[in-house]
């Protein structure tokens, strides 16, 4: 077997001092990021192993972060763990990935899990279910920095990265009329998200600036999915006068709308219909799908940018963080390509 | 502060020894699976919290179990470590998670990143470019459990979850046979792994059955995504003799296949096209989308009972693990719907 790989081998390596390595991979703050990463990949390349679980011990650190999501299956989340594994590995740290599958009950018992394996912080989005967050206060009072995105909860004081869903349901809705459509229906989700609320407001206020009512019947709340797209367009079609165009919650709903259309021998843009999400396929069916997009890598990313931002500064001298809102995108395509 | 729960709590909840609950949590064998059930939800409800750190220490477990996948951005492999993280949760463990993507050297540091974090076993899937597995020894060597899915390594001996690819190859070319498509090509990936030959295999061999030639010209080897089914296509439709049918080789070469039919103003089944995976937007597009799905949920449990199943021999006495074959299963639908 070969020699161990210590610290004095990477100072060597980097003709720096064993006390400049030995500050960089426990991440304090008066190193500079270039040596940080200089340290860290010459620590990968000659195989440096710490005992980490020794060494936590002692510097109370064990470099892996939890996440709580409400399924990793759901492409939203599994591109932002994807962006957040990516971008923190670089500073060392591993990612350790509990779902709720949309479980209050759950959702809790990943706050205590993920303490006993002893995190050095949390970044979480809170499953449909969850009225009262307090579990998550478990978090900060242990002194670790805690990160919601997305689904973010008023009662709760933390840092959060979220999208300006109030401008992603505008945009949707503006693009429509501005394509000109005027009878814009709306299929959502019964259950009553905070970041659905405020797309759904978005539309209101954006027929309200156009000057037109917001028909109440043109509002469908069901589920989010395939199914409740299709039903909800089924319902719509039976009004006498019938919507010239169709929101749907996300591209899956979306793709039911569709379909139910495809059943009447109606192809968008006849009708108009937009998503939201800019799922993978969204861009590739046909006729191509408009949609907005929720930038979930770059959520990712500022999660991870936001926990390294919050490690580095003393428990004493922490302050609160801004959210981190990012604007969302506006993607149109053939499906409210209209000829005005 | 409430008092702390201890083991003689959750004892006397369940009137059982203290000896047993330890037992149960620790994930010894004499324990049956519905006690170690009982005793682990009754610590979730009781909130007990063991310092993992500490007892990891003397017990040399810490419940992590690392899972190295490609991208957790993929629908498949998210799909495997939904179901493992599921699975896993009920007897404990958390998932420490990362991502090659598609490195083979991002590999390589991904196994010594688990190892260092102490992990209890490893389940992984190949990245495209490795083609030396031997950095895998390492987890053996450690006496660690080392579960390979879905793209695996003849060099590499260790226990094995895979669905039976040539099969899968098979099936689709059976299928679009049977509904009197002749001239069959295929568009695959120019990457030299194992599981996309194996199904490449299977057509072949069902073009064989059926006593026919396989056309050399209608094998396209590129990327595998929507951009490398609609130019293989674009490719397919210049020959005189144009195929009846395209095998892509994901549903997302069968998006792109569809979109380069469309331009030429083709709509499968009229040329049948099939894809693999089993992609959510696969059953709604119009027309819907055969596939042979792969199962990625079984897969992630069955991934789950195999590492159960290992870490519960004692070290000396572990038995060669037969790899576990998982059936893929043809989904017909419109796409190929083709009237004889």
């Amino acid at each position: 077997m070969a020699k161990k790989t210590t610290v004095y081998d990477i100072a060597k390596e980097l003709n720096i001092t064993v006390s400049t390595v030995s500050r960089a991979l426990n991440n304090i703050s008066t190193i500079s990021e270039s040596t940080r990463k200089a340290v860290i990949e010459t620590a990968t390349r000659l195989n440096y192993r710490p005992n980490k679980i020794a060494s936590s011990l002692t510097s109370g650190k064990t470099y892996t972060i939890g996440i709580i999501v409400p399924s990793a299956q759901v492409q939203f989340f599994a591109s932002v763990i994807h962006a957040l594994e990516t971008h923190l590995k670089s500073f060392g740290y591993s990612i350790l990935l509990y779902q709720s599958n949309e479980s209050f009950i759950s959702e809790k018992n990943g706050i205590t899990t993920l303490l006993e394996a002893q995190v050095d912080g949390i970044v979480a989005s809170m499953s449909l279910e969850t009225k009262d967050p307090s579990h998550f206060e478990k978090v900060k009072e242990e002194g670790k920095p805690l990160i919601i995105f997305d689904r973010t909860h008023d009662d709760l004081q933390c840092a959060m990265v979220k999208i300006d869903d109030l401008h992603a349901g505008y945009l949707a809705t503006k693009h429509l009329l501005d394509a000109g459509y005027r009878k814009i229906a709306y299929i959502t989700t019964k259950h009553k998200i905070k970041i659905f609320k405020e797309r759904y407001d978005g539309y209101l206020r954006a027929l309200q600036e156009a000057g037109l009512p917001a028909n109440p019947g043109y509002t469908i709340a069901g589920e989010l999915n395939v199914e409740g797209g299709y039903r909800g367009t089924h319902e719509l079609l039976k009004f006498r006068e019938r919507p010239d165009a169709i929101i749907g919650g996300d591209d899956y709903v979306a793709l039911g709308i569709i379909k139910a259309l495809h059943d009447k021998n109606i192809a968008p843009p006849e009708i108009g219909v937009i998503g939201f999400a800019n799922q993978n396929f969204s861009e590739h069916i046909i006729p191509s799908l408009s949609t907005i997009d929720q930038q979930a890598l770059k959520i990712g990313k500022e999660c991870a940018k936001m926990f390294l931002k919050i490690i580095e500064q003393p428990l004493s001298a922490r302050t609160e963080q801004k959210p981190v809102v990012i604007e969302p995108l506006l993607l149109a395509r053939e499906s409210t390509n209209r000829k005005k």
